[in-house]
């Protein structure tokens, strides 16, 4: 039984939920404008000393590690504690996990301090956090041995959270439910940082409506979709960037219910 | 009585100045698109160590503390007094003060050890700087109690500056004057960063024509009126920020003083 | 004897080199799409705690000073070292050089201590480094009084690597060949980071190809062309920089060869 997704969406317009970033620099400006276009409002900072005041009034933490530094792994662990100390959802993106020690490490960090409600990465990056064979080349996954299913369900039964694992299919399970999602296009992986698009999406979704995993799928669908509407009015993967941001921006929600093609397994 | 203000737009096109930012991470791009689309010539750097010999070459300074942290706000600081000795203008953008510690308490310093020619804000930032009841929620104004002309000419006399505020209307007062902006276009709310642009724009034309009130005022129409024509031309944000580009780029002089809104109060 | 090029584009589209980017926060988000979109995967990491595993897989090496400070100078040594002992190609692109003595030091630390096998500039930055009157505002060139063809020529010989000037005109030299190109369009020169984007489009040319000067031309005028081609479809700067991502990303080996302008000198 496939939940309807529109009421999630419509959540996020009517709250627009403040959803403070630490994310990476080299695909912050993307994430700043589609979190504005999923309904929600985006702030961005990391300074230790800016943390605790603009955290405490967020209604969503999304921590990316895509480019991390000791400053601010510091920022992140903090942002991400502040957050759980007041009820606040926190997401986190383990970009680059099993690419490198550095983000191994900073990853189980993060994981273990934080205990963040959604954990997400690419099947990659899911599958070496889960213990599964996986392959991360740089920030991107090049595949995966094991079924995804079973890994976001063993992942999240591990933590207790939300998992969601990206690619051509995405899976996102809560331990009890796993759901297979199939929306999206080809084009997404020529564009970079739709992965952190995606989680800028995600926060506003829990930032509205909690960390369910309803709202995820509600999210996730709600990107695919807009990007399957972009791929169809754009000319390469700069106009697809563009129109993927109009189009999330425009989308209905009756659409959203009509086209999402998501299974539970 | 109005001035002319395409004067100032063609100074700004024949001299095409220098402007130095210290801005955030998030914005950053569009910063520098914008001022070239302006007609200026931007440059982006923040390490002390090379900030002396930056500035002074400059025709402009930008302070922008939307993503700050204490390496960057000492560079603000240290790049804002070398302009100053050097007779180089300085605009300061007090992104977020009021929402918290951190930021009131930067812009505090900024204002006090620089002494900027130009101070700029959304209303909530602005009301906050002049101690006038108002509301800062993340980066983002969410509205200010005061008539907003009241409050910028109170702010510019107590500091000896020119202050900006933007939103709806944008307000501007050199103490003596103060004028009501009306151009501009709902969807500059929908993308992130369109004030940090404006800043940067306003870094052109003050760096052109020097901290005169005419040469902010020309310098915000020219955005505004760009954002209406661009807002033809668009299918949502996306696209609209990329027709801002285009569309301040081409912007007549002529279009410029015919369809300018500006009155003075 | 001018080289045929569509050879080393079908080299980066099969074997899509892993570019290991340290880069500045002004144009970092378009040098990773233009990598993807010239057929190469970009990584971004600056964190010495990072920079060991992260090169070891890489095919090339970007190192570029836009927006340095002290701990991405180290960073970017210490990375350009890794590479070199890895036998991995390193193109150092040396922004700002001679416009300001912190760049202009940094700029020949990294010549000496990284000894990188492409070293790029603007026809300003390239006369700095070659000893040569030149002229570099903030950090766009503003012209070079010397023969850039004898400039390329005698810098190439004196690092023996291979050395690009950009500009109207760009020249290459291996220090035995030298070479004109004159490909491009004047909207180049009205978006910020072009120079940025093709020293990425050349870190996916010497991934797959290793550090030849025919690898370097193929880069340069397939971005080049490129620009030409998206010229036609745009409005203005803004649209300019969409198309130049569909362009690159579309653009046919046939038209590479076909439509190449290059002169040996």
């Amino acid at each position: 039984m496939i939940p309807e997704l529109s009421g999630y969406m419509k959540n996020v317009r009517s709250k627009c939920p403040l959803v403070h970033h630490i994310t990476n620099y080299v695909t912050v400006n993307d994430c700043a404008n589609i979190c504005i276009c999923s309904g929600g409002s985006p702030v961005m900072t990391d300074a230790a000393e800016d943390i605790r005041d603009m955290v405490k009034i967020s209604n969503a933490v999304v921590l990316n590690m895509g480019t991390l530094n000791p400053r601010t792994v510091e920022s992140m662990v903090l942002a991400g504690k502040v957050a759980k100390e007041n009820g606040i959802p926190v997401l986190f993106d383990a970009v680059g996990a099993g690419a490198t020690g550095y983000r191994s490490d900073t990853a189980a960090r993060i994981i273990n301090e934080v205990r963040p409600d959604v954990i997400k990465g690419n099947a990659g990056e899911i599958s070496y956090l889960a213990g599964v064979e996986g392959c991360v080349r740089g920030v991107d996954s090049s595949g995966a041995t094991g079924d995804m299913s079973d890994t976001v369900r063993e992942l999240s039964k591990k933590y207790g959270c939300l998992v969601v694992s990206t690619g051509k299919e995405d899976h996102v399970s809560d331990g009890e439910s796993t759901y297979v999602l199939s929306n999206g296009h080809d084009l997404q992986g020529c564009v970079s940082g739709t992965g952190c698009m995606l989680s800028s999406v995600l926060g506003s979704y829990i930032g509205a409506n909690g960390p369910k995993a309803e709202a995820v799928l509600a999210g996730i669908t709600a990107f695919n979709i807009a990007a399957e509407n972009a791929s169809k009015v754009c000319k390469g993967p700069g106009s697809f960037k563009v129109a993927l941001l109009d189009s999330l921006f425009g989308l209905g929600p009756e659409q959203l219910d009509k086209d999402a093609r998501i299974r539970k397994v």
